[in-house]
């Protein structure tokens, strides 16, 4: 419950970045989304959580004894549930601009909620959600406890730069939850001028950082 | 007394952004205002206050007892009149400014002072103030002592992805003395080129992020 | 000598930011030279002074005890020299940019090096110093010892804020050394393609920031 | 071993910003640097070693006496590794990119991997890297122990000024493995329209960064 609630707050922030018309660049994406997850890391850890807002974090962690496994299955079902729930109050809060906007060709809107890629390629596609969520998970279990002291702003600041260099090809999902809470939520509730929610290619965001995080987590498993 | 400069120093902060003639982008704003507030906030730590610059969150905390009532009204007015005297400066600070702009319709001077949303629905401004002062206050309550060390630094943090993700509807009022007060110095004080003050819409900024606020802290007081 | 290079970086950092020929904006502006302000301090504490870089600071605090008076001749040498040494740098680190800029009128070239209204207006213009300086040092002796740990950081962002929201009607100097020493350098060293130095206005960055200093230290004086 | 991820993840992190094809200005790309290093600083301080990522560093270092002299070459190699590394994870990251990018003139491609002077001018291209090297290492010496708490994130606000300050002469290099490791990746490994590795400026962001890091400590060595 805590969760969904802390899910809806940061799924909401990174959404809407995106949602305002004015063409926000890219840096303006990196820094929102990085402190969306810096807060939603201060709220789980006020709240007595582990501060695990990425089902790839979560199943990397538990297949290398970072996290234990009984508590995996509740972690996901919050992950997705608050990610949807975040993308349903995005909804609500900009109803009139969603009304405001056509909806142009190839999925703009469905990008508010869920990722796409800059060039479609699959393959690269795939390998670049691995190399980008290794990248991420791996700096992240070096970075110690970080849910205390100003540890949640470098976790922001760690999405900043993984979003800045190495999430301009997919628009960096690295997590799971992140972009099918708010494709589904998007699939299934009410959106002005809705277009296609993309699930064919929502295996990408699924199992890339999957992949990605469980190399992450086997490599630090091997090294320390 | 002390609020009121500290108040003035961030209303200051908060407005003079906008004044500025060369198109600052959103993230522009989203920083200047958050670090606003991180300085507002120390000085209010510094001179022995509880740092509350809003009336949300005074009265959202005082309802759910997070903050002791019969410093409510203090708190308030030092808030309002911080906020007044603020926006009194910003008109000295930026006077052949004023001068040099001639007044556009639909109320672009008043932007400087006070919100105003980027589509008029009265009904979802409302909500977009409830939903972004609910996340502001309860991601807020979840910091813990926030005039301390760092914290202040997070709270700007915290204002400036609030403003990035949910703002861009109405311009983040998130705070009614934040509105009211500058937007009684616009309709009182000599300021070149004045349009209407548009009283018309302050009721969404005063009662949006009151209700928000309220909604926070009761949630914040069923959880913990 | 130590001020002394620890002037000529940040100066260096300051000057150069506008030398860059492709239009950097004002966010990029006020976050560089925050992060300069940042650098220094970091340098100056770590080498055994008290991190002050701003003669509005030095007099400021000693006028009203915060500092001891036998230092004050020897910081502001410093100060000056250390600016003057950083805009020497600067000149060589861009000459070939200088070498192809030609000079255009109003003298666009000595605002690398010193500050200029936006619109001149003695008056207002010497208000604004007073007003941005008067919040800067304000805010800074409520930061506490501000030479420790996170705290330099802190001082970068509020030069940071104080640029975003005061410094754009007279780009923010609010410290007299950073606007005589560059001035200085413009003026007598061989910069390709120089303009005027603009004498006739340094008088409001100057005296500016000691009046807004001075009074920022007497109301501390006052409220403590 | 593992400065060879490290140096890949920080390197990548480098080289992508650039790769992004819709114009990243000079602040996006100094942030991200920046927070690059922070986490190259990161990890490699979690995983035991000095958080050297900088043959400039490590060298300058050794000579004064700040670092053991039998550690120099494992560091080193580790330094060029990675970064070779690092900028062939680029090349799998951006295939598609690369390819949808037709070749332009004047090596925009290496670019992406290597510094370039933004006006050539071998005596001044080579005192600008000796300068920015110089001003880097002279702060990071009076960090203190910057592998530590918040330090690698100023340590990366250091890379963002240096860069923004100081980089905007020939792209701040300020590293030798930055840019040869990178570089001697593009020239041998396969990446689709590819042009000149321009080896004939390399000797510039070798010498100077080497330069400047012995003098840098040279000069720390005197004053402490």
């Amino acid at each position: 419950m805590i969760l969904i609630l802390l899910g809806a707050g940061t799924g909401a922030g990174f959404n809407l970045n995106k949602a305002y018309a004015k063409g926000a660049d890219w840096l303006f994406i990196c820094v929102s989304w990085g402190l969306a997850v810096t807060m939603g890391v201060y709220v789980a850890g006020s709240l007595g959580s582990l501060g695990h807002l990425n089902p790839a974090v979560t199943i990397g962690y538990a297949l290398f004894g970072f996290f234990p496994w009984d508590q995996v299955l509740p972690y996901l079902s919050g992950q997705f549930l608050g990610a949807f729930i975040g993308a349903a109050l995005v909804i609500i809060q900009f109803r009139p601009h969603f009304k405001a906007t056509p909806n142009e060709k190839s999925g703009n809107k469905v990008g508010i909620f869920a990722t796409q890629p800059a060039i479609k390629s699959p393959l690269f596609n795939f390998l670049s959600e691995v190399i980008a969520t290794f990248a991420f998970i791996f700096i992240l279990l070096n970075l110690g406890d970080f849910t205390q002291g100003m540890k949640p702003f470098i976790v922001g600041t760690l999405i900043l730069v993984i979003g800045a260099g190495l999430g301009t090809t997919t628009g960096f999902a690295i997590n799971p939850a992140r972009d099918w809470g708010p494709r589904l939520a998007y699939t299934i509730l009410p959106v002005p001028n809705k277009g296609s929610a993309e699930w064919g290619y929502a295996w990408v965001p699924m199992v890339g950082p999957l992949v990605g995080g469980i190399a992450a987590a086997g490599l630090q498993f091997v090294l320390k």
